[in-house]
């Protein structure tokens, strides 16, 4: 059974791991045709023509996918993952049909909400790694999270 | 037939348009269930006791839509459009089943590449509105994009 994380029982430095995900070339095709249908996206053999030399997920796929292993994580913010937004986001290298993606997540900043004595910030980094140990995507969230009930 | 915009093309300020995409709530649940299955995004009655107090979509099926909007609309960077990544990104408010969406995208930034003389980078601010032209998503982006060929 996953704790419940409330803002009171986090700290700054804190990481925290993610289960595995695999992702084939049907779902990036898939993914692609509904929402990013370009080539490289498509068809392998017309990525081969691109700045992707083969066929590539859609970054948003990628980060569609980090939030799904982020929600399955070890860090269960109290009140549900809810992001206010990110102060940054790269994807350094493309996901390739095959690669098992995993995520590591690390706390940067905690702050109590002056406004909203019952919640706060948290800025987290969320690094998406394939297989190989090698960053496909990066970002910083900016997460809503309720503080323990007195 | 729409124009291809090489890095040479574009200037800062320029504005670009797209059509309209609407979402109903079956398609927040279906991109929820596969991609961020929290209750909020499932479920409009357990939704009513979260921070979003009704069903609303998740963040990133508002930046897939936005992606399907940007593929689809006025503004075609040669070579496709490939993200390198975000500077930043905002969800000020939620998306709600039967929004209508449509964004509005403004070119802050354009350098030419000095390691690969064929492209350069482009900064842009894409805003999503819904149809009460209430921003529910603004991100800048960093864009590779091909100079026109000597």
């Amino acid at each position: 059974m996953q704790t419940t994380h409330y803002l009171d029982d986090l700290s700054v430095g804190q990481r925290f791991g993610s289960g595995r995900r695999r992702v084939d070339a049907d779902a990036i095709r898939r993914f692609a045709a509904e929402f990013d249908p370009q080539p490289f996206h498509l068809d392998d053999a017309a990525a081969r023509d691109t700045l992707f030399q083969g066929l590539a997920a859609s970054g948003w796929h990628t980060a569609a996918l980090t939030m799904r292993l982020f929600v399955d994580s070890e860090f269960q913010p109290a009140g549900g993952t809810i992001g206010a937004g990110l102060d940054g986001l790269q994807w350094p290298r493309p996901v390739r049909p095959g690669d098992e993606l995993h995520l590591e997540t690390e706390v940067l900043e905690i702050r109590a909400s002056k406004s909203r004595p019952e919640q706060g910030m948290v800025k987290a980094r969320v690094t998406t790694y394939n297989q190989n140990h090698e960053a496909v995507q990066i970002f910083v969230a900016n997460l809503v999270v309720q503080r323990r009930p007195a």
